[in-house]
């Protein structure tokens, strides 16, 4: 590798902090293929953030000269500090004999596991931004790291996916069509707690959409979309054009069989194959090790799982319970179209579903008894028109075999056609013992 | 990292050779996170292998004991060899100041772009074998790298394929149905010029044969098909079982639009289908950076190109030219199954499709002029049942506008029937200024 200028944060607070720093210079000036140009002078900062009361750190920044790729110089930084006796992997926030932190390398970036160069932090820190400002470095010039990215074109969120997992990264991706609420934002957290870099698309797929359905007045707000996933620790955005999608000449398409029969299949029945075949692209596209869906569409979760499965995707498809606002209705972004009447009225599915699942937990096990109870709930609310409701076995939603049931899941589609303009709501729920 | 033992080939065969040797261990022992537990005592081999004629080389076995990933201390090894002297990146073959080879690394593997360990040769090579049994090691039972891997299941080569790309290696892939003759060989001697690892696929897909075809009689040879990916250099062959690639509940399909409309399609009304969704199956799995298909079956490489662009699958489709017999006869598994007379018949596509490709050559533009030619040679040899004869755009294989042409490809099916059993042949060619 052509050598780099690479500058490297040190830092001390525990032990004789001064010989600490001083031996991990002279360390690295042992090290093949790195070279000590300068060290800044060391300097004391107050240790700041949680983690047990502990002592001032010793701070410096030290220039290196070196041809060693940033990942070998990090194992090199490790092996420095585990022999000046610090733990590792070392617990978060305690008090530390030597502290080797990578912060700029040249115009190098590095994007990995347990890496990140620029520093996603350095500017913040006082501790860093001085040593280097006194090495001459152009503090206000230098490259950061920026999150979240937003990315328009396949090839580019294809080339950031792919090099997160090249760098050891497990990626997660939150494929959405935008317009986010909090049930979006709940699948984001818990992607960001699953993964070290989460991806969140935002595409209204025309494919899912039928002649006559909503897609060119579906909810379009990029802005607050962004809002909402950098708060959600996103560290990516792929928003494309419909044009970076799919080309004048596009004519592929995924189609799923049984899973994609019945209840919304019957409704809407080209959708399936557009959610299929746009999640399939994106599976192929962005290459994730897991994906994350919501419950809510538990027809389309099934879908995708069984395409997954089928086309042979090695991404784990993770089903996020349905967020509910405080009175039991399941949020969506169609929500916002339903008039006061329409939305007061629109807790008969949450009401309906639950009396089944209370019958469930006290005993009932007989399917048309169970069915029976939830449609006398939603036949009490006349702004409700049933489209279906069914009890289907859970995970796949195959048909139930005859006589008393162990579980399943219910389903429910309803419109309301009463308010400003008809909208149309899901709802579903597991039966279970235990609710 | 924990720390491991590493054996460590070192080698000189310029300079002051011990001094470089004897120099390269003090220089490891430098090293944070190495720690040099013993070193083999040196001796003289001759140099061996192509190359400019040079002196004999001086080698000899370092034993580490290393926190370093095997990476961090392959890079720590080049600068050493750079420090020596060596020009890098090295000139194959050449006279070395310093040659460091990690050769085992207890039972860890690594299989990158600039690594392999177990070093993938060194067993056969006494300089290496000798020093390790004069430092105890057990060299019969040490680990070695085997080629080509033998994998059946999609798991494992999802597994295999992920780690190569992660270890920077580029991965081709080459889908064949087995039963592997020289135009398979030239597929995956052009993957093994063009990318670091091959994986080859044998797999007879029951999707792409209609009911009345020759599924179960496609001729099938895996121990014949082992022995000539080897002799390609594949690195890896994934043979599935079917239950492997379809189980009980598949009913995913992947279809194309135009492009798997007419010619084939039109005589063979799912096949296309069935190649979509196999290929898109085994994309998803091994997620190859290239992929390379044979111009024999050109509706179907347009076709598989359409659905990666489509779908969006990162992958260069490699178009390969048609590997003939002597005689113009297009390679083809199914060639075993033609007569000594339809054998002889069989050549009339080549011959048909050339008069077309000649004509061209002398300056004849006019589409049906072109066409009226090769079907005059077809029609001369009445074993060959004519399917179709087609002249599309080179590439999508389009219909091509009216008027005259300015290029285009000639496609010919045609079935011979007199034989042991039906056979149905395909040809194509791309007509161009200068053949």
């Amino acid at each position: 590798m052509r050598p780099r200028t690479v500058h490297l944060a040190l830092g001390s607070n525990e032990g004789d902090r001064r010989a600490s720093l001083e031996r991990a210079v002279q360390r690295l000036s042992a090290v093949p293929g790195v070279e000590v140009l300068r060290v800044s002078s060391f300097r004391e900062s107050a240790f700041v953030g949680a983690g047990p009361a502990q002592g001032a750190y010793l701070n410096g920044v030290a220039e290196l000269r070196t041809t060693l790729p940033l990942p070998a110089l990090l194992a090199v930084c490790k092996a420095i500090e585990a022999e000046a006796g610090r733990r590792l992997p070392a617990p978060k926030n305690h008090p530390r004999p030597l502290d080797l932190d990578i912060v700029l390398a040249e115009g190098e970036t590095f994007d990995g596991v347990d890496l990140v160069v620029p520093h996603p932090r350095w500017h913040l820190r006082p501790f860093v931004v001085e040593p280097l400002r006194e090495l001459g470095v152009d503090v206000e010039g230098a490259p950061r790291t920026e999150r979240p990215l937003l990315v328009d074109t396949p090839g580019a969120i294809a080339a950031l996916a792919s090099a997160w997992t090249a760098n050891g990264c497990v990626v997660g991706l939150v494929p959405t069509m935008g317009s986010l609420h909090e049930g979006h934002a709940s699948l984001m957290r818990i992607a960001r707690s699953e993964c070290d870099r989460v991806i969140a698309t935002i595409f209204v797929n025309p494919l899912q959409f039928g002649p006559r359905e909503d897609f060119a007045a579906y909810p379009r707000d990029l802005g607050g979309d962004m809002r909402l996933c950098a708060a959600a620790g996103v560290d990516a955005v792929f928003a494309p054009p419909v044009a970076a999608m799919y080309d004048e000449r596009f004519c592929s398409r995924v189609a799923v069989g049984a899973a994609a029969e019945g209840m919304e299949g019957a409704v809407r029945p080209e959708h399936f194959s557009g959610v299929a075949t746009v999640v399939a692209r994106l599976f192929a596209i962005t290459r994730p090790h897991r994906a994350y869906f919501g419950e809510k569409d538990a027809q389309q979760l099934a879908v995708i799982r069984r395409m997954t499965h089928d086309l042979g995707f090695p991404i784990r498809v993770v089903p996020c319970p349905i967020v509910r606002e405080p009175d039991g209705l399941a949020m969506s972004s169609r929500n916002v179209y339903l008039g006061a009447d329409d939305r007061r009225a629109s807790t008969i599915l949450f009401r309906a579903l639950s009396s089944a699942q209370h019958a469930f937990a006290r005993g009932e096990r007989d399917r048309d008894g169970l069915l029976a109870r939830a449609r006398a709930v939603l036949a009490s609310e006349p702004r409700a028109l049933l489209d279906y409701l069914e009890l289907r076995r859970e995970g796949d939603l195959e048909p139930l075999p005859p006589g008393p049931i162990a579980g399943g899941r219910m389903l429910v589609a309803a419109r309301f056609e009463r308010g400003v303009r008809p909208v149309r709501l899901l709802d579903n729920m597991a039966l279970v013992e235990e609710s």
